[in-house]
């Protein structure tokens, strides 16, 4: 990259797959950058170092973000507020911090109960990462391609938004802006509710069924090998929006398992088109989208 | 293949994905083997013949079996008691009927009931095909390293039933026995109810969540790109398994919807956590037959 670099220090805490990823993107797109990782374990930092994830590593928070242009949350969400509170009297003037948590209304209340309405915060969720976990699994491409949600409140101040968006947009992801209350609702749907529903299908075999799985079975419960930790913050931080898209599953369940007692033919095939349909033009679009 | 061949004449009835490829499959294992294949279109079988799926082909079922020491049926379900009928007085004295329908029940007591209990008639369900349709996709390879499940009676001539074995293992695959019902309920487990929930998480995304759509979403839904009509045969000629199975997924879902609303992280956890290990478990096992 070319020019005046937009940020000249970042700050990741937490250096697993996404911290990791983010600094090797960062590092990637602007050499000049230098990248501070913050983490738990000194065993972390140092697999982040020799990673080339980072270029710096401390287990402070508060040092970690002294000086620092950005800062991004990557740890799980239970200890958001603890970083955040520790980070907040050493944040440069004019630092802009933001993070990559999977549910965004209680991360956004969190940060902007600590760092003030009007403050630094913009939440961000870069729609990538999987069933691994772990800096030994970051890429630095992680990133590219990817839908990468914004999430501003009313009280989110303009150029810490435009610079939030700037970084992810550098690192090769779409960004998307939604209020915290849609994108949680959105990706119940899209994301938390498919996890679930592929452990469902995994814990509902038995002895004489598992062993007939073929790749179809594989590849529909593939997200199903997520982290159980993870996975159980993601559903204990968006409840409201996952007991809404259970339901509303379980409704539209039950009305084929009607049509089938029925021996309504014509409906269950029309269902199942219209999900062929809906799921090609998912496919097409995403295609598009990456030529 | 060295010795005596098994089956000179092999008539393919149905000459889609499954039929083209028991084709190629029995010709690419012994080069002797000559294959019929009927179908309802010749235009269909002057495509299976263009790809060497079949050596000669007819648009009469009677014709097509004639002198033939194994038939595969490979249509749709319900035109398999058509077909039955119409082979019935023109089968070899000890020729083998067998077939690759995705469910069996029903599919046995049509057979039995045309061609005689103590008959020809073993049914099969080689594990294999996906999403696409037409011999096009046909490969010689489709059966390799594939369960194939038989599904004989207390009727089913010995005989007959390791005929269909042997040939199933010339093609590649593993095959192991099952009672029709038994069949039923495994494969509306592990195949059916996957494919109705794919579909149903594709239906169930909103304009504002499907644009979020990641790679773990295609892949999860990838089974939802099945032909609408197969599917609606398959659903409705395995009602009762499949309500059955739709109701312990419902039980189940609705345990984690109280678990979700009690906020039982702990209950959570070890949901996800068994999940993924009975997952593993899976794909260790199948990583290991395949060596």
């Amino acid at each position: 990259m070319s020019g005046k670099p937009k940020f000249k220090k970042i700050t990741v805490v937490g250096v697993g797959l996404l911290g990791g990823s983010v600094g090797l993107a960062a590092k990637a797109a602007d050499e000049r950058v230098r990248v501070v990782g913050v983490g738990r374990r000194q065993s972390s930092l140092d697999k982040a170092l020799a990673a080339g994830a980072i270029d710096e590593a401390t287990l402070d928070t508060a040092e970690g973000v002294d000086g620092a242009d950005l800062v991004v949350l990557a740890t799980p969400l239970r200890v958001y507020e603890d970083h955040l509170l520790a980070m907040k009297d050493s944040l440069a003037a004019g630092a802009t911090v933001t993070d990559v948590g999977s549910t965004k209304s209680l991360v956004v209340r969190v940060a902007e109960g600590v760092l003030g309405r009007g403050g630094p915060f913009v939440g961000s969720h870069p729609m990538a990462g999987g069933e691994r976990t772990g800096v030994q699994f970051a890429r630095a491409d992680l990133f590219g391609n990817v839908i990468c949600i914004l999430t501003p409140t009313a009280r989110t101040a303009t150029r810490h938004l435009r610079r939030a968006e700037g970084f992810w947009r550098t690192l090769g992801a779409t960004t998307t802006r939604m209020t915290p209350a849609a994108h949680d609702k959105a990706v119940a749907r899209v994301s938390h509710l498919p996890h679930l529903l592929a452990a469902l299908m995994v814990m509902g075999q038995k002895a004489g069924s598992i062993d007939l799985a073929g790749n179809g079975f594989l590849d529909t419960t593939r997200i199903a090998a997520g982290s159980p930790a993870m996975w159980r913050e993601i559903i204990l931080t968006n409840r409201s929006a996952m007991l809404a898209a259970i339901d509303s599953a379980d409704e539209q369940l039950m009305n084929l398992r009607d049509l089938i007692e029925l021996g309504d033919g014509a409906g269950i095939e029309r269902f199942f088109a219209l999900a062929r349909k809906r799921r090609e033009a998912l496919v097409t679009k995403r295609l598009r989208r990456r030529e």
